[in-house]
């Protein structure tokens, strides 16, 4: 098989916790396409300069070599047009809505739920990395960003749309789940291979859509390795 | 001419505010289609009574009498197929989370910036009736609700997939307007009808795409009564 997607692991091989590299699990697993993943940690730059890249998703398809998760779906239509996952005209440009609306409003809000959680579960060699740049971006330390409360509060406003989007139909986008569906849902999976924290309560319409999306393709959310499956590791 | 709008009016007969006949109104000129509006205020539940309906806007085409402003764009799809305004499958699907991304994400904190100024907006025989539904909804007076500094807060944050996507293009449904755009849109010529509060600063990749949707088919924002506009009546 020549399809190999470079996937972030945690303090284990199989701990895969990047939201990006989820969301092209999923659209791999929706276009019926089997593929390698070949597991990766922050620090390894330089397994990347193939790709001349610095981050995962990276897909190697044959003599194709796409980055950015969004970028891979788009391609995956273009490569693969039955079952389209973000469509044409009007459906791809929506698309990027929900792309914005999981990094800028729903991300934000669950990182500040999980960050310690996810120190945890990054491998010790990629730590520092990790703090580094975080606190960097978030301009404080990872102990001072991590507020569940104020995160949880910020993610129930949040999911606003959402709940009324998931009130009138299985999936966000509509009957069936494609592109739009698995953007936002990456973040989910994010959180739960990292965290036991419950970030919907079981009333809210999310979470049967959460359930819906973990059983999807055989399973494969819900098969996903978590940190609570690692002995001694959450804490 | 046929076409007929029934639009939400307030102390003046030519000021009109409902964020929902606003979309249908830009959605109207999307397509081409004359149209004349006819003012209705909110206690006038009797004049809706051939549409099975209390509320606006309430369209009659011909002989079609369409109810609720989402089910009007997709009737106008339907109706009139060039240029889409939601688009089929899964840019209809998605048009539908733009839905509820306006009326539970932007309306609640615009509402809260500007209620007060909606109240004065209002014609004085429908105040009672706002006030008392209103009321009841938000659980408390509207002078207790009524906060700008709240709402600001809250609008920052609820824009932030906006400016991602506008940092990117032109409209929310890519380098021309559709009923993305007026989906949202509505919500800001709903505000600014009947206030002059500066809802987005003119730093915020929000701001263009406003002046854009003001200057749309021939300015019918732009054009638009304000409050402002009407001698003595903002305070």
């Amino acid at each position: 098989m020549s399809r190999v997607l470079y996937d972030l692991c945690g303090i284990d091989e199989r701990l895969r916790f990047s939201p990006y590299c989820w969301r092209v699990r999923y659209a791999l697993a929706h276009k019926g396409l089997e593929v390698e993943t070949r597991a990766w940690r922050f620090t390894e730059k330089e397994a990347l300069d193939f790709a001349d890249h610095d981050r995962v998703p990276v897909l190697v398809d044959g003599q194709e070599v796409v980055t950015d998760s969004y970028a891979i779906l788009r391609y995956l239509d273009r490569a693969y047009p039955s079952a389209p996952l973000l469509g044409d005209d009007l459906g791809e440009a929506r698309a990027r809505f929900f792309k914005h609306y999981a990094e800028r409003s729903l991300a934000p809000a669950i990182m500040r739920t999980i960050v310690m959680d996810l120190f945890n579960a990054i491998h010790p060699d990629d730590r520092a990395y990790f703090r580094e740049s975080r606190e960097k971006r978030f301009g404080r330390t990872l102990e001072e960003f991590h507020s569940p409360v104020k995160g949880l509060t910020q993610l129930d406003t949040a999911l606003a749309p959402l709940r009324g989007r998931l009130e009138e139909a299985d999936f966000l986008d509509g009957d069936a789940p494609a592109g739009g569906d698995y953007l936002v849902f990456g973040f989910f999976m994010w959180a739960r291979c990292v965290s036991s924290a419950d970030l919907v309560s079981n009333a809210d319409p999310t979470y049967a859509w959460l359930e819906r999306m973990l059983d999807l393709h055989g399973g494969l959310g819900r098969q996903a390795m978590r940190i609570t499956d690692i002995e001694g590791a959450y804490r």
